[in-house]
């Protein structure tokens, strides 16, 4: 493992992106998702997906240019991706719809033809410390089984939800399988076991081999009740974003296709509530604080909020290789320049 | 147990809301509500509520003729209960709502003050049925404890969400903890020992007496993820309701304080769209068809279907003393009307 200063990491991962046609303000948002992921040590959202955006950009599938089409129909905002990258089109529809539920209370955005959010607790923790509130929701490719099913017919879908309350903002972000392909891939590439109940191989039998695992199903998380959560995510954010569903969904793994899934987000301004904020932080410390040596009690974030505030001093670390392929990227290394002038010529 | 005909039930428990001082269309929306509960196998929110909410008009501490005070933000709903039936404040709430998101896209309720609404797959239900999505939140008195903690902190917290589709409404409607405590009670009832890993006596240690339970907590459904998902629905709804939060939470299972936890509701309406209804119809068999005999899938709503045919046709099954309770309460034995009387002049 490489172990690379914050700003190293930064100015590496910007430098690929501007180097693959994105403009530097693009650039500093994706960057900073990935890179944020990292810090909380959440790296199946991180860099490891830097390659795979520049070559989805290079196969003219992800266009680093635009921010998407966005049409209000008065607090439901409808936004067509028009194939952009994942948190430039949610994050200029969330400026949109940030301004929209100051002075209406609440807006909602469903978006179609857009590529991979990352990782959802970024954008919850933006609008809460604004003292919004946010709920994302965002559908992937079929790789969740339904309860007692033997075929993957669900995405992972994921929900965050951020909540301001007196100090740093609530932030709740998770899948609903009970793991994620990228922890999978992680054990394969180890060559270590994955644990039973986990995940079934193609042929929908249950297995710990990690490698047979990739081509099969993940267990939803919670049984009964979070494969009826992820499915109710799955349909809710078909009907509101009218994009694809179950097993035609593509474009969220690969590096030549299209993103057909689909995002929607709500985000609710009830106005200034300082009392309520500080009510939140005294319970969420009593939860806590209900806790003892023998039966620790944390509430999500705690341990991101730390991994956090230790990798800004101390560096991230990072595979070497991953690092490797980072820096030849910014170099322009990975020959990509030519491809990219192609891709753009086809936007 | 009885085996009543739906019609009685149904006049019977009105009679018995009536009877108590509840108004004609009030008592029909709590005794909808109540038996839709029976009907779709879900008991521990059906008729054996009934004379707890009796007691708590008996007690001034439900309002029956209230159904709140509005005030729309813009597409935000603020609902001061005013202590009134829960389906009826939360009815007359999405009533508005229902006719603002057919203009504007959506609306928000944040509810205060309100009684038990009881099953939430009612209102997802009612609401997909115009075509609308709706997401539903409730919290109640603490419960449930922290992953890994041994007291109880968080509510039962539920959600549901309601999806239209080309056929029935698409609706989930789950608690956020491993089980009821209704299911617990039912145990101790029958004097049965409850399965491992359920709950914790009121020391905190794992048991599997079923009343030591009821004095303890109730695990979350589904591990980390299941409790983190329980808090941010606990915090998402204090703020947005200004209600009371974790262990200050009361009057969801007593029959004389003031309920003071809140609710949040949330309806979603983007137009007619009848081919993305088709779309998810469409899915939803694909998933159902994705099972076989020894594995096989259903969807969530399947079977509550299923019994709610049967029972229109041969009746509801009752426990007898239950039964024979709300006969009573119908026919005025249970000596309630002067205790009526008294409450209503403290409104």
């Amino acid at each position: 493992m490489a172990l690379i200063s914050y700003e190293t990491v930064c100015s590496t991962a910007i430098g690929a992106l501007t180097r693959a046609g994105v403009p530097l303000a693009h650039a500093r948002l994706q960057g900073d998702l990935l890179i944020e992921a990292e810090l909380a040590d959440r790296p199946s959202h991180g860099l490891l997906r830097l390659p795979r955006i520049i070559e989805r950009i290079e196969n003219g599938v992800i266009n680093p240019e635009t921010d998407g089409a966005r049409t209000w129909r008065r607090s439901f905002l409808d936004v067509d991706g028009r194939m952009g990258l994942g948190p430039v089109v949610a994050d200029s529809a969330l400026a949109e719809m940030s301004e929209h539920a100051r002075v209406n209370g609440i807006a909602i955005a469903a978006i179609r033809n857009n590529n991979h959010l990352g990782m959802l607790g970024w954008y919850a923790r933006r609008i809460a410390s604004r003292g919004q509130v946010l709920i994302a929701l965002t559908t992937s490719e079929a790789l969740v089984h339904p309860w007692s099913g033997r075929t993957a017919m669900l995405g992972t879908n994921p929900i965050a939800i951020g909540v301001p309350t007196a100090g740093a903002p609530f932030v709740v972000d998770m899948a609903t399988s009970l793991v994620s392909m990228g922890q999978i891939h992680d054990y394969a590439i180890q060559g270590r076991p994955i644990p039973e109940g986990w995940a079934l191989d193609e042929r929908g039998n249950p297995t710990t081999d990690a490698g047979a695992a990739k081509a099969g199903s993940i267990a939803p998380f919670g049984g009964a009740k979070g494969y009826a959560l992820g499915l109710a995510f799955e349909v809710l954010v078909t009907f509101l974003a009218d994009c694809a569903v179950g097993r035609d969904v593509v474009g969220t793994l690969d590096s030549d296709q299209p993103c057909n899934k689909g995002d929607v987000m709500i985000v609710v301004d009830p106005g200034e509530r300082p009392q309520i904020a500080r009510r939140i932080t005294d319970y969420l410390d009593a939860v806590r604080a209900s806790g003892d040596a023998a039966h620790p009690v944390s509430v999500p974030g705690d341990r991101a909020g730390e991994a956090r505030r230790q990798r800004l001093v101390e560096g991230i670390e990072l595979p070497d290789r991953l690092w490797q392929q980072l820096e030849e990227m910014a170099a322009g290394g990975n020959n990509g320049t030519e491809k990219v002038r192609k891709a753009a010529r086809r936007h």
